[in-house]
């Protein structure tokens, strides 16, 4: 069966500010040595698998061009623009009708952009098996991540590990982001994994689960589908989309579905959460400073420097995180990464646009 | 008698990299609130005392713009440019020649330009009474600094406390540098003050101080001397220079002069000899920061931080010195402010000069 790609593109991340702003957000940004983007990457990944015609980005219309610049080989009607931002069940629905639209059925694979993946081939291997599972049958393919601590900040889904399909297991439940207490508990039962936010499933079986689950958007999403490749298409898709909830496929699909498995990836997957992931993806000097551009680092070590051009110069100056940019430099303790969304929220309240 | 001053300024200091570069050294940088540079305060704060055509600027000639843009009111032809930096007897010389040109003999008071002064009222009134002691006798007249501290980076002048003339007291010698113990050791007897730099003596005593102590350099000074005004003025003035040995005038003269006073300063003195000087020197808000700029602060405390146009946000740091310029960046820990000379080493060593 054919196999075609969504790739969600439309994240505005703040949390690379000043590298990253609302017109670039972290997808359009080159983290790694190699120099690729983020999105870049998600598409190199893979471009063994799916053909470039049958890769969906999934973006808004400020990203576009960004998209057009970035991946010239998609074809620019495959870049999917949401007028407004709906949460992923809406987005992924989309994609799907988009899909549906050219062929009778497809594997759909369901990929965020802004993450890493440290062994690509190895994931090919992960997708391959996912869209056999999918094709086989009405499944709902997801892949997790064994965990490596208690982490707070991603959703866990409950598997069962006495019942596999190959490397696939059943999936009892999605679960929210827990707290620490109950994160060690899902870790000590050894029967979660963190949900990487990676789908994959016939475009049959997603939109017949979201009639079933979500009926008011698979009635907009069919006007939307009836409207491609009409002079409506623009219009009916303004219409319908500002007419859907919020609501993410997790929750409005996933948590209600049945015949949902999990393959466990061992490709080593990182989210590149902060500036702290550039740590652990870039090459860390003797001194264990990661550093690009013009810096000379006098008695400082274990810091991530991120620069230009322009010199930087330190001292005697250990964890910290510093990025420069034409207009703005950013100073952070390592501890206080999460903080840098309060100084948007400042740069917000003062109305200086300019710097979000 | 009329008053005249030498203010010198021909340092080249690096300590206040980035802000100070080879072509603009601290004299010509503005490190108060008030926005003025540290040779601009120097001449407000004796134009009470000496008249503008009386004051002469010694430097060399790569400064001798900076000082014609930032002191219009000084006479060009008091700007004294040292063909080679020979130290300051033969700069002190050069300015004595110049006012016994002019004047048949005038008090000289000869002053730093790179220092600050908090109380300038009384600075000026010791600068009187330092008037007052030169003019009545071959007196070599000085001020020195009541030390806060053990400092080990000022020279110290040793006095006779039981030989005072008015606030003025007689000087047993003049020393170097100490180290730690020998610092505390000065401080115990009460009888050392910090050597501040700043003298006062007639012109006729200075030269037949120096006719005496560095006949060398006397007869280069009278050949100087002779030629001023005239077409060979410069010529001279380079041959001579080249000719004249490196040496102090604390060495060279005052170890070995007699007739010396001590005038104890109490007009609150700092020598703004690094960064952490700013941190004195300005105003600091309440999170003990003292900034300038475009600057957004998180559970930041006790930096340092100057910057321009470009916004600079900091999280969660401490204890730093952030100096943002147009072309470079240090980020230096406050107690690591002695080594921005390596910064300078390394960009010698790759010859960079652009940043130097």
């Amino acid at each position: 069966m054919k196999k075609t790609a969504l790739i969600m593109a439309g994240g505005r991340g703040e949390r690379f500010w000043p590298k990253s702003r609302k017109s670039l957000p972290k997808q359009f940004l080159s983290l790694t040595d190699d120099g690729k983007t983020m999105i870049q990457l998600t598409v190199e990944r893979i471009s063994s698998l799916v053909e470039m015609e049958d890769i969906y980005i999934s973006t808004n219309k400020d990203y576009k061009n960004l998209v057009l610049e970035q991946l010239p080989g998609i074809p620019e009607e495959n870049i999917l623009c949401e007028p407004v931002g709906r949460n992923t069940a809406p987005c992924i629905g989309l994609g799907a009708v988009h899909i549906a639209k050219k062929y009778e059925d497809a594997v759909m694979m369901v990929l965020p952009s802004d993450h890493l993946i440290k062994y690509n081939k190895m994931f090919v291997q992960t997708l391959r098996e996912g869209c056999e599972i999918a094709e086989k049958g009405p499944n709902l393919v997801t892949i997790g991540i064994t965990p490596d601590y208690p982490e707070t900040g991603y959703g866990y889904i409950k598997f069962n590990p006495d019942a596999s399909d190959g490397h696939a297991y059943q999936v009892d439940c999605f679960v929210e982001k827990p707290d620490l207490a109950k994160a060690k508990e899902y870790l000590a039962t050894e029967e979660y994994l963190w949900n990487s936010g990676m789908f994959l499933w016939k475009v049959s079986t997603i939109l017949s689960n979201i009639r079933m689950h979500l009926p008011d958007l698979h009635s907009g999403l069919m006007s939307i589908q009836k409207a491609i490749g009409t002079q409506e298409q623009e219009l009916v898709l303004e219409k319908e989309f500002a007419g859907f909830s919020s609501v993410s496929i997790d929750y409005g699909i996933m948590e209600k579905a049945e015949n949902i498995f999990i393959l466990p990836g061992t490709f080593g997957w990182d989210d590149v959460g902060s500036w702290l992931a550039v740590g652990r993806i870039k090459k860390t000097n003797e001194a264990g400073n990661v550093v690009d551009g013009n810096i000379i680092t006098i008695n400082s070590k274990n810091n991530i420097i991120q620069g230009g051009g322009k010199l930087i110069a330190t001292i005697g100056i250990q964890d910290l995180i510093i990025v420069d940019t034409e207009d703005a430099t950013l100073i952070c303790e390592k501890n206080s990464a999460g903080d840098i969304k309060k100084v948007l929220e400042n740069l917000k309240i003062c109305n200086r646009d300019e710097y979000i």
